[in-house]
């Protein structure tokens, strides 16, 4: 099944996608609704179809952002690292989304970059659990780019400061539920710049999936459902090209994964 | 003037210390209050005195908890490291933090160590601010112990998986306004072990002040009345000392900083 928040005429709504229409479900958007049921459950409540259709951000309240870094094997590869015993951890905030097709607005003068990243969507509470229990604590799945602002990322040893500035991270267009997506057999997660494809990776090659993403961060903290993962990003960054390449005004970056969808987002730079 | 979240008779509540007597205020704590105005306004509605008043965690629901490493210079030098230009900037949850005589428990087999903090307390909306702004903008400071899971934090780059533990930190007891209390001219700031101190600073030699962390911070996110900022620890660690030394069972940490108060906490641990 597909789930997203659209911008309906009376606003914000949670819809189901049946027979290749969007059907309002009871809840602004997709945040409200894990907060309350089960995607299994909401389906049932398919009202009529939404007109004129558009997708917003579809979780835009998460209580927790957790990003995986160094998890492609090519990745890490050009980053010049060893492949890790542990997942490298960290956070952003709700406040560091925003929606599939917004524009990012950030300071001219920094070092823009991107990160094609598929997310998981944590569809219970995990607190302590195991692979099979975080695996069936798994909502579903969507696509985000993880903007990074290198320059800041750099400044100190921690890379918090260059992952978390405010609508920054876009992501979209829909979540996909588990049955129809199996990011462990592989699944194709892709970055365009302007058109040219600067990113691909495979799903399959991460070396922590999304089940062991979510059990290992449960070892200290609580999951809660809208809660969001983001499994890292493939090669071909542009920090770690030569010559180094940052996002330029109006530069148009789009992120796709396969079966899920494409964000398409301008940079507009200010300041 | 001393603010506090309190157990009262009828559930926890907003108090106001006036006269050496905590008076109820109409909120359940200080977050609820902060959300809803400033501590100047809240402390003319300050009703009937609290009986057998206990202090439990004054902010139980901050949407930011930003934390700021290597800002003694003693305790800079204890990790071998050179003054910064920037500050380092971690986070935490609200679900890290606990009250300030909650028992911490937390794994045996790792390595806990203490942090001793003073924390600003946000009261107003900031975003992109100067220094006035930001200083203007400080509700007041608490404290904290920034109770660090070494080994965790030290098992990739990022210091975030050691650092966010639920019910890890301790904050409290009360939180005071800066017309009381100035760590720009220096406060001192305490940890002791089983009665024994361990770690001593003054806030005074802070490479980064709060002013200057908030309106930092604020460069690339939004923070909001009741977001806590934690300043850093002293030198005097555990993890940095010869032999180390980490946490035990039924250790009690006391954590103090001058004109606010003590926590004490008591480790047990589990597993």
């Amino acid at each position: 099944m597909h789930f997203a928040t659209l911008s309906g005429p009376a606003g914000p709504t949670a819809a189901v996608l049946a027979q290749d229409t969007w059907h309002a479900l009871p809840w602004a958007d997709l945040s409200e609704l894990l907060g309350a049921t089960t995607f299994a459950e909401a389906a049932a409540l398919a009202g009529g179809p939404v007109p004129d259709a558009r997708p917003l951000l579809p979780l835009p309240r998460p209580g927790k952002v957790i990003c995986c870094g160094l998890n492609y094997g090519d990745h890490i590869r050009e980053t010049g690292r060893a492949l890790p015993e542990y997942p490298t951890l960290f956070p952003k905030y709700a406040d560091t989304l925003t929606g599939p097709d917004a524009d990012l607005v950030l300071p001219r003068g920094t070092q823009l970059d991107w990160e094609a990243e598929l997310a998981v969507v944590v569809g219970a509470v995990l607190r302590s659990v195991d692979r099979d229990t975080a695996a069936a604590g798994i909502a579903g799945y969507t696509v985000t780019n993880d903007i990074s602002v290198r320059d800041w990322q750099y400044r100190t040893l921690e890379w918090f400061q260059g992952k978390a500035w405010d609508a920054s991270t876009p992501a979209g267009p829909v979540v996909v539920t588990p049955e129809e997506i199996d990011p462990v057999a592989g699944v194709d997660v892709v970055c365009r710049v302007n058109g040219e494809e600067v990113q691909r990776g495979d799903t399959g090659s991460l070396v922590f999936d999304a089940a062991g993403l979510l059990a290992y961060i449960s070892t200290f903290t609580v999951l809660r459902p809208g809660d969001l993962v983001l499994t890292g990003t493939p090669g071909g960054v542009g920090t770690a090209r030569e010559p180094q390449w940052f996002l330029a005004d109006g530069d148009v970056v789009e992120t796709s994964v396969t079966g899920i969808g494409t964000l398409r987002n301008t940079v507009r730079l200010t300041g």
